[in-house]
């Protein structure tokens, strides 16, 4: 399972400058487990500073592909998504490394073919490539000296990549089963569960919340609850529902 | 407040051999906002290699100091963590990177002086420097090719130290206030709380326990609670089970 959720994943580094950089980047990808690498179009390519640099992964290079554009490294995939240093003026949707390890672990394993796109090492992606993404990821860097290196992004990449994997694997064996995680859908039934029996007890007021809906919502979605969780925390809520309406019932006949 | 934070950590080199090693490191702090670097015996230092993969991290190098050896460098330190890629066959505290930074910034906002050390490039930590440390960080990489390069490794704990620096601004900016988590013997009290009320309204059967409690434990040790939302728990439990109890009270009564 683990095997084909890497095989659908893809680094593609376009139009890299250095072959340092492409070398260092492959070593990264191994070091986390990563294996898929398209080159688009490098400066470069190849040459005695990339195998130097890739330092024992030479075949994460040997079994790399070598594209003209990003359109035709991606023509494949299903899902694309492009790391970014610099704020855009679109409006394109940003995720952190660690919520897109997790968008990425969860679409591979469904079957889909997922590209993670670093640009150019000065310049970034143009306008054109970046239309061909469905999203950005954002690495928190120092506003001040965002400069990371293009391995060192791929390394924090992979880096969560691997996190997302391995804690994957953790839950399986602790549950014995894969379960999809819950949706936005289900997280705002279940925040309206929530604040109707909180309500209802009488440990919630409407006319003067305070701060109680937000800090549920900040925990359970912390937690990124799955569907397992979810349902018993319906279910606990329902059950608990059920024996407080009987008590109120019982309380407006008595009246 | 974060200044006086980072101000207590100090990224520590322990005889790196390769120049460009150093630079690179200086760059993957800078990108991550962490200022102070130590360097113990490096084998070659100052050097062009240096600046030039510094790329620009000039001052993290200008304000660096140059030790003689690791137990020099840590003199003032008062919590000592140290990087390992290999397993060793003393029993050592070894700790996540993200369990890491959560200890570094703990420590550091109470004014502790952390050391956080990186060993030689191909050999690590001797014996000796290893008794200087409190506790190793295992990076989890892939165990069929775990060489990460130093700089890498430097970058991905510098990384998860941002992280938790971000996540504690944000929790404070939203709370207005630094909460603690709640300790085992608090998450203890609520497991125990929860199984008495899902037993009381029937959705936990004691004589068939199946997963429940272990789930709600998974979900709840994921998370984290601090103790404000510990506390928001336990508030919720306890006024359902007022409402459910009086139930039972009045159903006893009408027997």
């Amino acid at each position: 399972m683990q095997e084909q959720i890497i095989k659908n994943i893809h680094i593609v580094l376009v139009a890299t400058t250095h072959p340092g950089n492409i070398g260092a980047s492959a070593r990264a990808m191994k070091t986390m487990g990563i294996e898929h690498l398209a080159l688009v179009a490098p400066r470069i390519y190849p040459d005695a500073e990339v195998t130097a640099r890739a330092a024992g992964a030479d075949d994460i290079l040997m079994s790399s592909t070598v594209h003209e554009s990003l359109s035709d490294a991606v023509i494949n995939s299903n899902l694309v998504l492009a790391t970014s240093a610099r704020e855009r003026s679109i409006n394109w949707p940003v995720l952190s490394p660690q919520q897109a390890a997790a968008k990425i672990i969860g679409a591979a394993r469904q079957g889909a073919k997922v590209a993670l796109v670093f640009g150019r090492e000065n310049s970034g992606l143009s306008n054109e490539e970046l239309e061909l993404c469905n999203a950005m990821i954002r690495i928190p860097a120092n506003p001040h000296y965002s400069s990371l290196n293009l391995a060192s992004a791929v390394q924090i990449l992979c880096y969560e990549l691997r996190k997302a994997l391995l804690n994957e694997d953790e839950e399986k064996q602790q549950s014995g089963e894969t379960v999809a995680l819950a949706n936005n859908e289900q997280m705002n039934m279940l925040y309206e569960h929530l604040q109707a029996f909180t309500t209802e007890i009488g440990f919630f007021d409407p006319e003067k919340p305070r701060l109680l809906m937000r800090r549920l919502k900040r925990l359970f979605n912390r937690a990124q609850l799955d569907v397992n969780e979810y349902n018993i925390l319906r279910g606990i809520l329902a059950a608990a529902q059920a024996r407080t309406s009987k008590h109120e019932d019982q309380e407006s006949v008595r009246e």
